[in-house]
Protein backbone atom coordinates (compact mmCIF):
# COMPACT_ATOMS: atom_id res chain seq x y z
CA UNK A 1 0.00 0.00 0.00
CA UNK A 2 1.63 3.21 1.05
CA UNK A 3 3.05 4.28 -2.06
CA UNK A 4 -0.56 3.44 -3.46
CA UNK A 5 -2.56 5.50 -1.32
CA UNK A 6 -2.97 8.99 -2.64
CA UNK A 7 -5.71 9.90 0.65
CA UNK A 8 -8.76 9.29 -1.73
CA UNK A 9 -11.21 7.37 0.66
CA UNK A 10 -13.38 4.71 -1.40
CA UNK A 11 -16.81 6.17 0.38
CA UNK A 12 -19.08 8.65 0.78
CA UNK A 13 -17.69 11.80 3.18
CA UNK A 14 -20.07 14.53 4.39
CA UNK A 15 -19.66 17.17 7.46
CA UNK A 16 -21.81 18.05 9.85
CA UNK A 17 -22.09 20.64 12.64
CA UNK A 18 -23.26 19.24 16.40
CA UNK A 19 -24.63 21.55 18.87
CA UNK A 20 -22.85 20.56 22.57
CA UNK A 21 -25.25 18.56 24.66
CA UNK A 22 -26.44 16.77 21.46
CA UNK A 23 -26.92 12.99 21.53
CA UNK A 24 -25.40 11.38 18.52
CA UNK A 25 -26.23 7.96 19.44
CA UNK A 26 -28.08 7.14 22.70
CA UNK A 27 -28.70 3.67 24.65
CA UNK A 28 -30.22 1.07 22.48
CA UNK A 29 -29.83 2.57 18.77
CA UNK A 30 -27.77 0.58 16.50
CA UNK A 31 -24.99 2.98 15.11
CA UNK A 32 -25.07 3.88 11.75
CA UNK A 33 -22.34 6.53 11.31
CA UNK A 34 -18.64 6.91 12.06
CA UNK A 35 -17.94 10.64 13.09
CA UNK A 36 -14.03 12.20 12.41
CA UNK A 37 -13.88 15.29 14.62
CA UNK A 38 -12.72 18.57 13.21
CA UNK A 39 -13.32 20.54 16.06
CA UNK A 40 -14.98 19.62 19.44
CA UNK A 41 -15.08 17.16 22.22
CA UNK A 42 -17.77 13.86 22.15
CA UNK A 43 -18.50 11.32 24.93
CA UNK A 44 -19.08 7.89 25.68
CA UNK A 45 -21.22 7.23 28.53
CA UNK A 46 -22.22 3.75 29.89
CA UNK A 47 -24.41 2.89 32.36
CA UNK A 48 -23.10 1.60 35.49
CA UNK A 49 -25.45 0.32 38.29
CA UNK A 50 -28.14 2.98 37.39
CA UNK A 51 -25.04 5.68 37.52
CA UNK A 52 -23.84 6.89 34.02
CA UNK A 53 -20.31 6.69 33.85
CA UNK A 54 -17.32 7.96 31.39
CA UNK A 55 -16.29 5.30 29.04
CA UNK A 56 -13.67 7.67 27.04
CA UNK A 57 -13.62 11.03 25.90
CA UNK A 58 -12.82 12.00 22.23
CA UNK A 59 -10.79 15.08 20.66
CA UNK A 60 -10.07 16.36 17.46
CA UNK A 61 -8.52 14.51 15.35
CA UNK A 62 -10.27 11.77 16.21
CA UNK A 63 -12.65 9.17 14.98
CA UNK A 64 -15.60 8.38 17.61
CA UNK A 65 -19.03 6.34 17.40
CA UNK A 66 -20.86 3.85 19.44
CA UNK A 67 -18.21 1.90 18.16
CA UNK A 68 -19.11 -1.93 18.97
CA UNK A 69 -23.10 -1.18 18.30
CA UNK A 70 -21.24 -0.04 14.62
CA UNK A 71 -19.33 -3.44 14.41
CA UNK A 72 -21.65 -5.48 15.44
CA UNK A 73 -25.07 -4.23 14.44
CA UNK A 74 -26.73 -4.59 17.52
CA UNK A 75 -28.11 -1.92 20.10
CA UNK A 76 -25.82 0.42 21.79
CA UNK A 77 -24.86 -0.27 25.05
CA UNK A 78 -23.47 3.16 25.41
CA UNK A 79 -24.45 7.10 24.50
CA UNK A 80 -22.60 9.32 22.43
CA UNK A 81 -22.67 13.08 23.61
CA UNK A 82 -21.09 16.13 22.15
CA UNK A 83 -19.64 18.15 25.36
CA UNK A 84 -18.44 20.87 23.07
CA UNK A 85 -19.88 22.23 19.76
CA UNK A 86 -18.19 19.84 16.89
CA UNK A 87 -17.58 19.91 13.14
CA UNK A 88 -17.48 16.83 12.35
CA UNK A 89 -16.70 14.47 8.92
CA UNK A 90 -19.03 11.87 8.72
CA UNK A 91 -19.16 8.07 7.49
CA UNK A 92 -22.17 5.57 7.11
CA UNK A 93 -21.60 2.27 7.66
CA UNK A 94 -23.82 1.00 4.73
CA UNK A 95 -21.48 2.56 2.55
CA UNK A 96 -18.27 1.37 4.28
CA UNK A 97 -19.39 -2.12 3.98
CA UNK A 98 -20.09 -1.46 -0.02
CA UNK A 99 -16.19 -0.25 0.19
CA UNK A 100 -14.96 -2.56 2.37
CA UNK A 101 -16.42 -5.55 -0.14
CA UNK A 102 -14.66 -3.82 -3.28
CA UNK A 103 -11.62 -1.69 -2.33
CA UNK A 104 -8.17 -2.59 -0.80
CA UNK A 105 -8.09 0.81 0.38
CA UNK A 106 -10.95 0.82 2.56
CA UNK A 107 -9.41 -2.89 4.22
CA UNK A 108 -6.47 -0.78 4.53
CA UNK A 109 -7.86 2.06 6.13
CA UNK A 110 -10.41 0.39 8.37
CA UNK A 111 -7.34 -1.99 9.64
CA UNK A 112 -5.56 0.75 10.40
CA UNK A 113 -8.53 2.65 12.38
CA UNK A 114 -9.12 -0.39 14.13
CA UNK A 115 -5.47 -0.73 15.06
CA UNK A 116 -5.56 2.81 16.35
CA UNK A 117 -9.01 2.49 18.25
CA UNK A 118 -7.75 -0.75 19.68
CA UNK A 119 -4.26 1.10 21.27
CA UNK A 120 -6.38 4.28 22.32
CA UNK A 121 -8.73 1.59 24.70
CA UNK A 122 -5.94 -0.53 25.60
CA UNK A 123 -4.01 3.00 26.72
CA UNK A 124 -6.69 3.85 28.32
CA UNK A 125 -6.91 0.35 30.48
CA UNK A 126 -3.15 0.61 31.20
CA UNK A 127 -3.16 4.28 32.41
CA UNK A 128 -6.12 3.34 35.31
CA UNK A 129 -3.82 0.21 36.36
CA UNK A 130 -0.56 2.59 36.11
CA UNK A 131 -1.17 6.00 36.91
CA UNK A 132 -2.76 8.21 39.41
CA UNK A 133 -6.28 10.55 38.65
CA UNK A 134 -3.71 13.31 39.31
CA UNK A 135 -1.25 11.57 36.64
CA UNK A 136 -3.72 11.39 34.64
CA UNK A 137 -5.31 14.66 34.75
CA UNK A 138 -2.08 16.16 33.99
CA UNK A 139 -1.77 14.03 30.71
CA UNK A 140 -4.88 15.82 29.86
CA UNK A 141 -4.46 18.87 30.63
CA UNK A 142 -1.38 18.42 28.48
CA UNK A 143 -2.80 16.66 25.62
CA UNK A 144 -5.90 19.08 25.41
CA UNK A 145 -5.46 22.24 27.11
CA UNK A 146 -7.74 24.41 25.11
CA UNK A 147 -10.61 21.94 25.86
CA UNK A 148 -10.33 21.13 29.32
CA UNK A 149 -11.91 24.85 30.37
CA UNK A 150 -14.60 24.41 28.17
CA UNK A 151 -15.33 20.84 29.87
CA UNK A 152 -17.78 21.18 33.42
CA UNK A 153 -15.82 19.71 36.25
CA UNK A 154 -18.14 16.80 37.06
CA UNK A 155 -17.33 15.34 33.46
CA UNK A 156 -14.00 15.76 33.72
CA UNK A 157 -14.15 13.99 37.17
CA UNK A 158 -15.93 10.77 35.90
CA UNK A 159 -13.63 10.73 33.00
CA UNK A 160 -11.18 10.39 35.51
CA UNK A 161 -12.94 8.21 37.71
CA UNK A 162 -12.96 10.32 40.69
CA UNK A 163 -15.30 12.46 42.71
CA UNK A 164 -15.85 16.21 41.84
CA UNK A 165 -14.51 17.32 45.03
CA UNK A 166 -10.94 14.74 44.81
CA UNK A 167 -10.41 16.83 41.61
CA UNK A 168 -10.64 20.47 42.98
CA UNK A 169 -8.57 18.91 45.43
CA UNK A 170 -5.95 17.97 42.45
CA UNK A 171 -6.28 21.29 41.16
CA UNK A 172 -5.62 23.49 43.99
CA UNK A 173 -2.74 21.46 44.53
CA UNK A 174 -1.45 22.19 41.02
CA UNK A 175 -2.41 25.80 41.08
CA UNK A 176 -0.67 26.42 44.84
CA UNK B 1 -14.77 -9.84 -0.27
CA UNK B 2 -16.81 -12.50 1.20
CA UNK B 3 -17.21 -15.15 -1.70
CA UNK B 4 -13.60 -14.13 -3.19
CA UNK B 5 -11.86 -14.99 0.23
CA UNK B 6 -11.35 -18.80 0.14
CA UNK B 7 -9.34 -19.30 3.58
CA UNK B 8 -5.85 -19.39 2.02
CA UNK B 9 -3.81 -16.98 4.21
CA UNK B 10 -1.44 -14.60 2.35
CA UNK B 11 1.45 -14.99 4.43
CA UNK B 12 3.82 -17.74 6.66
CA UNK B 13 1.74 -19.92 9.13
CA UNK B 14 3.85 -22.40 11.19
CA UNK B 15 2.99 -24.68 14.40
CA UNK B 16 4.31 -24.76 17.90
CA UNK B 17 3.87 -26.31 21.18
CA UNK B 18 4.23 -23.98 24.33
CA UNK B 19 4.64 -25.33 27.40
CA UNK B 20 2.46 -24.51 30.79
CA UNK B 21 4.50 -21.82 32.50
CA UNK B 22 6.59 -20.76 29.35
CA UNK B 23 6.82 -16.83 29.09
CA UNK B 24 6.29 -15.60 25.54
CA UNK B 25 6.89 -12.25 25.74
CA UNK B 26 8.37 -10.64 28.72
CA UNK B 27 7.84 -6.76 29.78
CA UNK B 28 10.43 -4.53 27.58
CA UNK B 29 10.62 -7.30 24.31
CA UNK B 30 9.53 -6.04 21.37
CA UNK B 31 6.80 -8.90 20.01
CA UNK B 32 7.28 -10.16 16.95
CA UNK B 33 4.90 -12.99 16.78
CA UNK B 34 0.95 -13.10 17.00
CA UNK B 35 -0.71 -16.51 17.88
CA UNK B 36 -3.45 -18.51 16.94
CA UNK B 37 -4.45 -20.52 20.21
CA UNK B 38 -5.43 -24.11 18.60
CA UNK B 39 -5.47 -25.05 22.25
CA UNK B 40 -4.86 -24.08 25.79
CA UNK B 41 -4.97 -20.89 28.03
CA UNK B 42 -2.78 -17.45 27.43
CA UNK B 43 -2.51 -14.74 30.26
CA UNK B 44 -1.58 -11.08 29.92
CA UNK B 45 -0.15 -9.89 32.99
CA UNK B 46 0.95 -5.95 33.63
CA UNK B 47 2.83 -4.34 36.51
CA UNK B 48 0.77 -1.99 38.72
CA UNK B 49 2.44 -0.12 41.44
CA UNK B 50 4.75 -3.34 41.43
CA UNK B 51 1.94 -5.72 41.59
CA UNK B 52 0.97 -8.29 38.56
CA UNK B 53 -2.20 -7.64 37.44
CA UNK B 54 -3.98 -9.81 34.56
CA UNK B 55 -5.08 -8.10 31.84
CA UNK B 56 -6.96 -10.74 30.05
CA UNK B 57 -6.73 -15.00 29.47
CA UNK B 58 -6.89 -16.00 26.24
CA UNK B 59 -8.43 -19.01 25.02
CA UNK B 60 -8.36 -21.82 22.40
CA UNK B 61 -9.66 -20.12 19.10
CA UNK B 62 -8.28 -16.54 19.57
CA UNK B 63 -5.38 -14.73 18.91
CA UNK B 64 -3.11 -13.57 21.56
CA UNK B 65 -0.08 -11.69 21.68
CA UNK B 66 1.58 -8.10 23.28
CA UNK B 67 -0.60 -6.43 20.95
CA UNK B 68 0.27 -3.38 21.61
CA UNK B 69 4.16 -3.82 21.01
CA UNK B 70 3.23 -6.06 17.90
CA UNK B 71 1.09 -3.21 16.32
CA UNK B 72 3.91 -0.22 17.81
CA UNK B 73 6.88 -2.29 17.50
CA UNK B 74 7.93 -0.59 20.89
CA UNK B 75 9.21 -2.38 24.14
CA UNK B 76 6.24 -4.56 25.93
CA UNK B 77 4.86 -3.31 28.80
CA UNK B 78 2.85 -6.52 29.07
CA UNK B 79 4.09 -10.13 29.78
CA UNK B 80 2.30 -12.66 28.20
CA UNK B 81 2.68 -16.46 29.88
CA UNK B 82 1.23 -19.94 28.77
CA UNK B 83 -1.44 -21.16 31.93
CA UNK B 84 -1.64 -24.69 30.44
CA UNK B 85 0.51 -26.42 27.56
CA UNK B 86 -0.35 -24.77 24.46
CA UNK B 87 -0.63 -25.68 20.69
CA UNK B 88 -0.09 -22.47 18.65
CA UNK B 89 -0.25 -21.12 14.69
CA UNK B 90 2.28 -18.98 14.62
CA UNK B 91 2.14 -15.22 12.25
CA UNK B 92 5.40 -13.26 12.28
CA UNK B 93 5.32 -9.52 12.13
CA UNK B 94 7.76 -9.10 9.20
CA UNK B 95 5.75 -11.30 6.88
CA UNK B 96 2.85 -9.95 7.82
CA UNK B 97 3.99 -6.48 6.82
CA UNK B 98 4.82 -7.88 3.58
CA UNK B 99 1.25 -8.94 3.43
CA UNK B 100 -0.35 -5.86 4.16
CA UNK B 101 1.77 -4.19 1.53
CA UNK B 102 0.20 -6.18 -1.36
CA UNK B 103 -2.59 -8.12 -0.55
CA UNK B 104 -6.25 -7.72 -0.27
CA UNK B 105 -7.09 -10.82 1.80
CA UNK B 106 -4.20 -9.78 4.35
CA UNK B 107 -5.73 -6.97 4.64
CA UNK B 108 -9.40 -7.51 4.97
CA UNK B 109 -8.07 -10.46 7.71
CA UNK B 110 -6.41 -7.51 9.49
CA UNK B 111 -9.49 -5.48 9.67
CA UNK B 112 -11.58 -8.51 11.09
CA UNK B 113 -8.97 -9.62 13.67
CA UNK B 114 -8.60 -5.67 14.52
CA UNK B 115 -12.06 -5.68 14.65
CA UNK B 116 -12.38 -8.75 17.09
CA UNK B 117 -9.60 -7.76 19.50
CA UNK B 118 -11.12 -4.32 20.10
CA UNK B 119 -14.84 -5.36 21.16
CA UNK B 120 -13.18 -8.39 22.77
CA UNK B 121 -11.03 -5.35 25.09
CA UNK B 122 -14.51 -3.65 25.26
CA UNK B 123 -16.50 -6.46 26.55
CA UNK B 124 -14.10 -6.83 29.03
CA UNK B 125 -14.08 -3.49 30.18
CA UNK B 126 -17.67 -3.18 30.33
CA UNK B 127 -18.04 -6.64 32.25
CA UNK B 128 -16.36 -5.07 34.93
CA UNK B 129 -18.36 -1.88 34.93
CA UNK B 130 -21.94 -3.26 34.78
CA UNK B 131 -21.10 -7.04 36.14
CA UNK B 132 -20.34 -8.84 40.00
CA UNK B 133 -17.15 -10.54 40.27
CA UNK B 134 -19.64 -13.39 40.88
CA UNK B 135 -21.65 -12.69 37.54
CA UNK B 136 -18.21 -12.73 35.62
CA UNK B 137 -17.01 -16.01 37.28
CA UNK B 138 -20.21 -17.86 36.38
CA UNK B 139 -19.09 -16.34 32.83
CA UNK B 140 -15.92 -17.86 32.69
CA UNK B 141 -17.29 -21.31 33.87
CA UNK B 142 -19.84 -21.28 31.45
CA UNK B 143 -17.73 -20.51 28.46
CA UNK B 144 -14.48 -22.38 29.51
CA UNK B 145 -15.55 -24.87 32.37
CA UNK B 146 -12.79 -27.85 30.59
CA UNK B 147 -9.92 -24.75 31.52
CA UNK B 148 -11.01 -23.43 34.80
CA UNK B 149 -10.38 -26.67 36.47
CA UNK B 150 -6.25 -26.59 35.42
CA UNK B 151 -5.85 -22.51 36.24
CA UNK B 152 -4.53 -22.09 39.72
CA UNK B 153 -7.28 -20.56 41.82
CA UNK B 154 -5.05 -17.17 42.54
CA UNK B 155 -4.53 -17.02 38.53
CA UNK B 156 -8.40 -16.75 38.06
CA UNK B 157 -9.10 -14.38 41.19
CA UNK B 158 -6.33 -11.92 39.69
CA UNK B 159 -8.47 -12.59 36.28
CA UNK B 160 -11.45 -11.19 38.05
CA UNK B 161 -10.12 -8.69 40.29
CA UNK B 162 -10.72 -9.68 43.51
CA UNK B 163 -8.57 -11.61 46.39
CA UNK B 164 -8.42 -15.07 46.09
CA UNK B 165 -10.33 -15.31 49.37
CA UNK B 166 -13.42 -13.29 47.79
CA UNK B 167 -13.28 -16.19 45.04
CA UNK B 168 -13.32 -19.25 47.70
CA UNK B 169 -16.45 -17.61 49.00
CA UNK B 170 -18.09 -17.12 45.53
CA UNK B 171 -16.77 -21.07 44.72
CA UNK B 172 -18.45 -22.60 48.06
CA UNK B 173 -22.03 -20.12 47.00
CA UNK B 174 -22.14 -21.60 44.10
CA UNK B 175 -21.51 -25.58 45.51
CA UNK B 176 -24.08 -25.20 48.17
Amino acid sequence: MGADFDGTLPYPVSSMRIKRGQVLTDFGQVESTAYFLNSGVVEIGILSYQTLKTLDFFFTGEFVCAYTSFLTQQPSDVRVVALTDCVAEVVRYHDLQIAYSQSLTANYVGRIMNEQAYLRKVRREKDFLTKTAEERYNDLLKTHPDYIIQIPVNKIARYLGIHPESLSRIRKKLNS
